[in-house]
C-alpha cells in the first residue's frame, strides 16, 4: 500500500464500479458487488486488492497471485487462479491506469486560498481552487475552476489557466495561455523570453521576444523544464503532449498533439513536431526542422535534418536507426581488429 | 501586434527618431516626420509599421510588402515598393533589434517595493527599483538603481547588483557580485557551492567552496541555469556574454566577453573561454581547458582538449569540424556497405 | 582569504588542534601551540596560514612557500622550507578538506524561525533550526535538529528530514524521507511524480506514482537537480552519494552508497547503481539497468546495457573504455585517409 502519510486512498470500489472506471468487463463468475480497497502488484496483492497483468513475463506471478481481482487480456484469462475475479480488457495497463487513478486521485487538496498567497486585486480565481502559501498571482491573471497552485509559485501578469490544472510549487508562469487539465511540475519555467540576439563585434543585442506560450489541454510539463515564449509567433505545446523533467523548448517551437518528450531533451527554435512524436532522453534538435507525425527519435540523438512521418532515427547526426546501428557495429569491428 | 495583455508598446516614433535609435539613415524621399506605431514582419506589416529585411530569401516579400518603413541594406533598396520609406543600415537585423527594443522596452515595471517582500534592514535598495511580492533580500545585500527583482526570488547575504538589472521570479543569487544591465531569468541559480570533494573509501569529504561568482555588465543568464561559485578563485562571466537555459557552469570557470552559450551546455571546473566563443546546445567541456578567442564549438560536442583561437570543432572527442564530418561520412559508407 | 562579506572564518586553531581535526600528525619540530588564522594555497599563504601539498606538480611551490604550516605526505616532508610546520598525512587533500571545513563551517546561520515562514501548525521543527523567510512547511512535516531551510523553499506534507540538513533556497521537497547531514542545493526538486503513462492512440494516461524518495545520510543534491518519486517502489539515494547540478533521476532508480554523479547526468527509471559508482557529466542511462559496484562511466556516455562491477565504460552505446577509444582512433584514421 502506498505510504498513508503521503497518499490517501479513495474507495472502496465494487468490481462493477472498477469495470466501469477501467472500461473492462467482468469475467465469468466475478461478483459485481465484491469490494476492493487498493491496487497492488501481483506478487503482494491480497483478496482485497485489484492487480493487473500486462506483460507475459509475469504470467507465472499471475497464476499464483492472491489478488482478489485482476485486469487481464482475454488471452490469459485461463491462467488465473480459481478465486480471482477477472476484469477483461484489450489493454490491461491502460485500464489499470484508470482504476489506479480512481483509488489515488490526482488532486487531493481542498479548495482554499492561503492567507499568505499574494493575489492581485484584478486577478480572477475560479471556483474550488486551492492556492498554496506564498503563491503570487499577478494583475489580470485568470485561473479557471478546480485548479491547484503550488506554494511559492509565481503566475505572471495576464496569464490564463483553464480548469482542473495542477501547478507545482516554486514554478513560474508568464506570457502564457494554458488549457484544461494541465499539470506543470515543480520549478518549471514557462514563458520567459527566449534566446534571441543580433550578434556583433560590439556586443550582441537582444531581440525583443514578443510572442507567447500556448499550452493546450491535458499537457504535462516536468520539473525544472523550461519553455520560452515565442519571438513573434507563439511557442505551442499540443494537447495531450507529455514533457519530462529538465527539457528545454526554445522560442517558436511547435509540438503536435500527444507527443512524448523524455527528460533533458532540447528542442531549438522554430522546430515543429507533428502529432504522436516520441523522443528519447537527452536527444537534441536543431532549429527550423519538421519532425513528421509518429516519428520516433532515439535517446541521445542529434537531429539536424527533417524527419519523415513514421520514421525512426538515432545517432548524431541522426539517421535511420538501422543505419546508425550498422555504423556502430562497423566501428566496433574496426576497434577489435586493431586490438587483435 | 504583440498580445496587448502581455506587452505594452511604446511610441509612436517618427522615422527620424527610428533612424537615430537604430543607427540607420533615411533613404531618398523618406518623410522624417512620418509616425510609426509598431514593428511587424514584412508579410503582415501595414503603413503604420516598421519592418526589416535581413535575409535575401525574403526579397520577394520585401518588394510586395505594405510596410510603411523598412530597415534594409543599401544593396536591396532598389527592390523596395514605391510607398515604402527606407532606413538604410549596414546590419539591418541589428538595427531592427534596437528599434524593436524602443517599441518594447525591456523593463516596463514601475518603481515599487511590494509590501510582502522581505528586505533585511541592512540591505540597500537603489532608486527606482521594483521589488516583487515574496522576494527575499538578505542582510547587507546592495541593489543598484532601476533594478527589477522578480517575485519569490532570493538575494542572499552581501550580494551586490549593479544598475538596471532584471532578475526573474523564483531565482536564487548568493555569493556573487553582479554588474550593470544584467538579466537573470526565472529559476537561475547563481553562487551555490560547487561540486568539490576529496574522495575516499570512507566517503567523500566536501571541500569548502570559498570563492564567488563575478558577473560583468550586460550578461544574460537563462532560465534554470546554474553557475557555481569558485572554490577559492572566482567563477567569472565576462561582459556581454549570453547564456541560455539549463546551462551548467562549474566552479572556477572563467568565460570571456561576448560569448554565446546555447542551452544545456555544461562547462566543467576551471575551464577558461576567451572572448566571443560560441557554443552550440548540449556541448560539454572537460575541466581545466583553454578555449581560445572566437572559437566555435558545434552542438553536442564533447571538448576534451584545449581549442585554438578561431578554431571550429565538433564531435566527441571534439576535433576540427571538417575532420569530424569526414569521420561521420566514412562511418556512413561502412554502414551502407554492410547493408548492400 | 575568502571574501569576508560572504564567508566568516572560524578559529584561530592551534597546530595540535588542526592535527586532531585533520587526522594528521605534527612533523618534527612543529610547535603544537602555534596558532593559525586561515587556509591558503601554497603560493600566497603566509606564516599565519595552513596550506597543503597534494600534487607533485606543486613541489616547487611547496619548497618556496611562506605558509606557517602545511599538510603533506611523509614522502615530501624533506622538501619543506625550514620555518614551515608540517602536518603529516597519508591523504593530504582529504586532511585539508577536514581542516578547511573547521575554518569555514558548512552552516553558519543561527537558530531562528523567520516570522514570514509559513509553518503548518501540525509540522514539527527540531531544536536549533534556521527557517528562512518565505519558507513553507506543510502539515505533518518533521524537521530534525540543527537544520537550515532556505528562503522560499517548500517542504511538502509529511516530509521527514533528519538532523543537520541544509536545504537551499527555492527548492521543493515532497513525498520524501531524508536522513542526516543531507545538503540539498538551490532549486532542487525532490519527490514530484515521475514520468509514467499508459500510451495510446486516444492519448496517454498518467499512471499514479505511489512511491517515495528515500535519501540516506550524508547525501548532497545539486542545484536544479530533479529526483522523481517511485511509481510504487521507492526511488533511493544511498548514503554518502553526491549528485551535481541539473542531474535527473527517474522513478524507482536506486543509487548505492558513495556514488559520484556529475552534472547533467540522466538516470532512467528503475536503474540500479551499486556503491561507489562514478559517473561523468552528461552521461545517460537507459532504464532497468544494473551498474555494478565501483563502475566508472565516462562523461557523455550512453549506457544501454548492464555494467559489471569495477568496469570502466564510455561512448554510445557505452562499451569498455579501451574499445571505445580504439573506435574513435579508427574513425579518425579513416577521416584522414579520405582527406589525403
Amino acid at each position: 500500500m502506498a505510504d498513508p502519510r503521503f497518499f490517501s486512498v479513495a474507495g472502496p470500489f465494487s468490481l462493477k464500479g472498477l469495470a466501469a472506471i477501467s472500461g473492462s468487463r467482468i469475467g465469468d463468475g466475478g461478483n459485481p458487488e465484491a469490494q476492493f480497497l487498493d491496487v497492488q502488484p501481483l506478487q503482494i496483492a491480497g483478496p482485497e486488492h485489484l492487480s493487473f497483468l500486462d506483460n507475459k513475463l509475469y504470467l507465472n506471478d499471475f497464476s499464483k497471485s492472491r489478488a482478489g481481482a485482476c485486469l487481464v487480456h482475454a488471452d490469459h484469462a485461463a491462467n488465473a487462479p480459481k478465486e480471482m475475479a477477472l476484469l477483461i480488457s484489450e489493454d490491461p495497463y491502460r485500464a489499470y491506469a484508470k482504476a489506479a487513478a480512481a483509488f489515488y486521485q490526482r488532486k487531493n487538496t481542498e479548495a482554499h486560498i492561503a492567507p499568505s498567497a499574494i493575489i492581485h486585486e484584478t486577478a480572477k480565481i475560479g471556483l474550488n481552487c486551492h492556492v498554496s502559501p506564498g503563491a503570487v498571482i499577478d494583475a489580470e491573471a485568470e485561473i479557471g475552476q478546480n485548479c491547484s497552485i503550488g506554494a511559492n509559485t509565481v503566475i505572471g501578469k495576464s496569464v490564463i489557466l483553464g480548469d482542473d490544472c495542477v501547478i507545482g510549487p516554486n514554478s513560474s508562469l508568464s506570457f502564457c495561455i494554458i488549457g484544461n487539465r494541465v499539470d506543470i511540475h515543480n520549478g518549471a519555467r514557462i514563458g520567459q523570453d527566449g534566446y534571441g540576439y543580433a550578434p556583433g563585434k560590439d556586443g550582441h543585442i537582444k531581440i525583443p521576444q514578443l510572442g507567447r506560450v500556448l499550452i493546450e489541454d491535458d499537457v504535462d510539463i516536468g520539473a525544472n523544464a523550461t519553455i520560452d515564449r515565442g519571438s513573434g509567433p507563439d511557442t505551442v505545446i499540443g494537447a495531450g503532449t507529455k514533457i519530462d523533467n529538465l527539457v528545454h523548448i526554445a522560442h517558436n517551437a511547435q509540438l503536435g498533439k500527444n507527443c512524448l518528450v523524455a527528460s533533458q531533451v532540447g528542442i531549438s527554435g522554430s522546430t515543429e513536431f507533428g502529432d504522436f512524436v516520441m523522443v528519447g532522453g537527452k536527444a537534441g534538435f536543431a532549429g527550423h526542422l519538421r519532425i513528421g507525425e509518429g516519428a520516433r527519435i532515439a535517446a541521445k540523438s542529434g537531429v539536424t535534418k527533417d524527419v519523415h512521418a513514421g520514421a525512426t532515427v538515432g545517432g548524431f547526426p541522426a539517421r535511420p536507426l538501422k543505419e546508425w546501428l550498422l555504423g556502430v557495429a562497423a566501428l566496433r569491428r574496426f576497434a577489435k581488429k586493431k586490438v587483435n
